[in-house]
């Protein structure tokens, strides 16, 4: 129940550091009887994997996964599913000349001064690396929340700093180094993340994750709200800055007559609710919008402070995201379907299976 | 530890429907030792008690607190400090007409459809009266954090539909009906509100809220982290649609080199970050903006269903705010403190006290 | 979350001191659509409460439970259900002479250390006083249970002090001061009692609680067993200082062959297990059975000391139970009946309705 | 918070299958700043593992812990420990012919029936194998106990099935395969033994656990007692049937003016209380004896029946300890260090360090 694990019933516990010897997680409460191989997590992980592209981190690692319980014969037992991926690539000289020194953005101020001790590599325990075990127990409640509901989830970029990417098509996310489900503006994207890379800066993106087929119901108010939930695992995201859900911040300048989504016997006729109705799933797609800030980790320099809060220059070499917002996409869709099964199964404990 | 509770340490839970016999909560973890007075509580009560001014809902309570626990000779002592709210002024009448439609907007379909039976008196449990007893469990954690820590927290309204508000001075804040930090701006905002009002309609609103004198430290990554905490309480406050903190969605646009906070031996530079990075608070502001949708409950006539999902126009009449984000002030503040006091406890219990 | 919590899908969260307003809880994930009446509880509770037998304290308190919230129209809405109990009979004079000193075998001395303030009247939040919310909230635990699965508890009184007490049968323990099952030894019993008071001591005693009809499945190893979780209930109950469960200590000296329930197509034969094998439930009956130590409030003079660690005599009088074990019948049944729902409803999440 | 958890600060997530790659677990909220070393966890597994007397298991393990995050430069990190140990010496086939029948009084009947599935192979997640993780949690937990506050936690043998083991020294514990702290009997220990494996059956065994130096006002009333959660760790421990603190079940027989603890300026005169009154430490020493059932796996043959619940006969070949109980040992002073750790952090998170 401490900082590190997630959910009520079907619950994740994440470990690691990015260049210690090992990350992963503990997937406690999968319902028991599902087929479950590695490969259904590996496909997700490789999706969220450094150096698929130039325009992302160019450390490689494979990022495989190895099911260490909770699987027998191909099938899950209703017990832990421990996942474990090795750090193959960690070259931790890159870092040492930045583990007396704070890196502005980063959370090197902050785990310091909480700790009093902190691994540096990488930067250890905040790195996004530790994105991937989320990833992989996702992969898990993606699977299970398909063939149970026939729910799924989809992620892609909206935004790439100042560059709006208007929505084609769903059909393009997965063809373009960018999540981008436009492919027309792939090539201007591709420029202005060159130029940057050159420059040594980094930027920010917006990224729009939905859900749909989600049942009627899950949710559990005052509180435990599906939004609320929804909201804490995605501002949990390294760089995340804002998340809204259905109209988020337009809905300031709406109209309650505008606003309130009408119904029929057909269905709503709008969703500015964003498929969520008083912390309860309405049935309606699940429309999420984040906001991610730019890359700490930049050649550019930067003004900060040592341990002994002397003046420094910190500038960041090694192998970095330019745009951390690109790899978030599959990891959103893995941050949603997370949310989405726990309260599945505690809809399914308090009310039963209708 | 089910949907109506929150925090780890300095855990509330909150029960009670708009017009059943009383709302209330329990607090437990509050750390022993400190004076607490009923007029503490009834203070923070009193901000966000209905009837207040012509612009918010006219249904009179007076909100009176009860501490019925925890607190001995004046002195809390550690043990659950429960508090009662008896409702007075439930009309039910009022909303007999829409038992069985479900207004738009409402949580009256996603509850009915999750539960198969609800209290549809005054919106029952997904009634924004429920946050009362989150005001008073916050007013313990406000007094506590400023005691303990000098830590201050202020919301106040910068935005009522497209009218947006300058900051003049926290100072203006209680002195208004709209939380405005700006008197000048109030003329506009009472003109404004009549017209709505006249017209039976409705309106969002943006809020922000800022902590002062948060130490270094609190946040637990990478799930219980700090921003993510604050998103999920505030996402779980009735109404609320955006949440962001520091730059928000503005960091979209923003290069590595000016969004990242730069530090010099006195201090940060900027505030990009909100005043948390890597999930933890570094001991600046931290602030964060909320998106309110406009009230639910309108006189417009609008389209939905009944229960057999026959075709209904629903009016909906009573007593309601027109704007629910002028009453969410108060609240935010006290979510805010919950938060804090969580995580100054857990950070005391993992890492001693500094 | 927090001490004062119990149960994950089925929460319990008690508040209250002996001599203050009032004693409650809130229950929240009852699952909706029960029909749950004030009297439901209220019987409980009257087999719990204080006065019904010259054995038994002389405090007067009706224990009327009143209920705030979660029922609608009679039926439960699966929100929190709050249950209010006010204190009458406070007599706090009597605890004045104890306010400075620690009576021996009570928890004045740790909670003085722990929280360095307490509320001295009638043992304040430790009082055994405080199970009557656990009785209450029980009470619909017990009635979902039985509506279920036809699930029934019952517990009994089978030693008191050195007087064994033969079981005879069930229908007898609701017709005598001493949940015996056995009438013919009340008189016995009685005496015993007579005389016990007479010299102002106190004795301890055995209870045994039986569930019948839980269905297979129950628990959730290896941490949260079912066993362990009964265990954990059942020793935080004021005053017990054993639990067994099975065969219990008489297992240490039985050989494997003896010990292990063999099984036929009819079913086990024998329950040397308790109905619990790896932390799950085997559908057999749950038997456990509990130490409870004398009552601590008596009028025999002890040494102890007072805040100052200066040496004192106390004694205490007041209207205490001679023997806490009597009254624990009814509250023992409610605990056993907390834990099951909640593995019931844990059960329907992970692993749905078979 | 699924089942698989345990602890509120100091978390511990448990996870593998007797056969399957690995077992392991994630220990989330160790404070930071300790040192730590892969030693000071083996020498603990060391004592439970197997194969080191012919009185236990032959399974040959070496039980090789790999810390694989959480330490950085041989110090705590306050980030989660995650450990992993190989399975080595898994022969499954030892298992295949109990695939499909309930061995008698083995968890196979309740695991299958609750889960659909299993892992059959060495008792899959049902196997006392699970303890070790366990094990290597409560290593940490020992080590930051015995820096913090100097605690020191011991538990032997005192019984093994009818033979009364007298106390003599804790000195001889770790001196002979018994955990006896009395040299003298381990010859008609190991006799016993000897006839006891000859005949292919298994016996129970009595363990007692003490904590030392505890400082006063560890637990939290009036659900996570220290007793409670005592009671909770201890029966979730495979094959305990019944847990006593302080007199236990002897508590029955006792008056009040014998049993109550009398205090002195000097301190307290008995310990009938097993350093705990009101759920809270006392500072003396936490008593806690155990009842532990003969091992299930004999040679014996039994009646049982298989999945098709047809009547069939079974006797488990294969690998087992005679008597669980002895390997209980160093697991139970783990489960201690972990119940102490977590409340140890609790209350200085809600009450400060005095």
């Amino acid at each position: 129940m401490s900082g590190n694990s997630l959910g009520k019933l079907f619950c994740v516990t994440n470990f690691g550091e990015s260049h210690g010897p090992a990350i992963g997680c503990v997937v406690d409460g999968c319902p028991p009887g599902m087929k479950l191989d590695h490969l259904d997590i590996q496909s997700e992980l490789d999706r969220r994997k450094p150096g698929t592209s130039r325009h992302v981190t160019q450390r490689q690692e494979k990022d495989e996964v190895e099911i260490l319980s909770g699987v027998y014969n191909g099938v899950t037992t209703g017990t832990p599913i421990a996942l474990l991926i090795r750090n193959i690539d960690a070259r931790s000289k890159d870092y040492s000349n930045i583990a007396e020194a704070f890196r502005p953005g980063h959370a090197d101020y902050s785990y310091w001064h909480k700790y009093g001790v902190r691994d540096p590599r990488g930067g250890g325990r905040s790195s996004a690396r530790l994105t991937a075990p989320t990833v992989a127990a996702g992969a898990i409640a993606k699977k299970w929340l398909f063939e149970t509901y026939n729910i799924s989830i989809s992620a892609y970029m909206s935004q790439l700093g100042k560059i709006s990417i208007p929505f084609i098509s769903y059909d393009y996310i997965d063809k373009n180094p960018f999540f981008s489900p436009n492919m027309e503006i792939v090539p201007e994207l591709e420029n202005y993340m060159d130029l940057l890379r050159k420059n040594g800066d980094s930027i920010g993106a917006r990224i729009e994750v939905v859900a749909n087929n989600v049942p009627v119901g899950l949710g559990e108010p005052i509180y435990d709200r599906l939004d609320a939930d929804i909201a804490h695992i995605m501002m949990g995201l390294n760089a995340v800055k804002a998340v809204s859900i259905g109209s988020g911040f337009d809905c300031i300048g709406q109209l309650g007559s505008e606003h309130g989504d009408e119904i029929t016997p057909g269905g709503f006729k709008s969703n500015n609710s964003g498929g969520i109705l008083g912390g309860i799933s309405t049935g309606q797609p699940i429309n999420v919008s984040l906001a991610i800030k730019p890359t700490s980790s930049i050649r550019v320099e930067r003004n900060s402070v040592n341990k002994n809060n002397e003046a420094v220059v910190v500038q960041t070499f090694g192998r970095h995201d330019p745009c951390v917002g690109i790899r978030a996409v599959p990891i959103v869709e893995s941050m949603m379907a997370i949310i989405l099964i726990d309260h599945a199964l505690r809809y399914r404990g308090q009310c039963g299976i209708k």
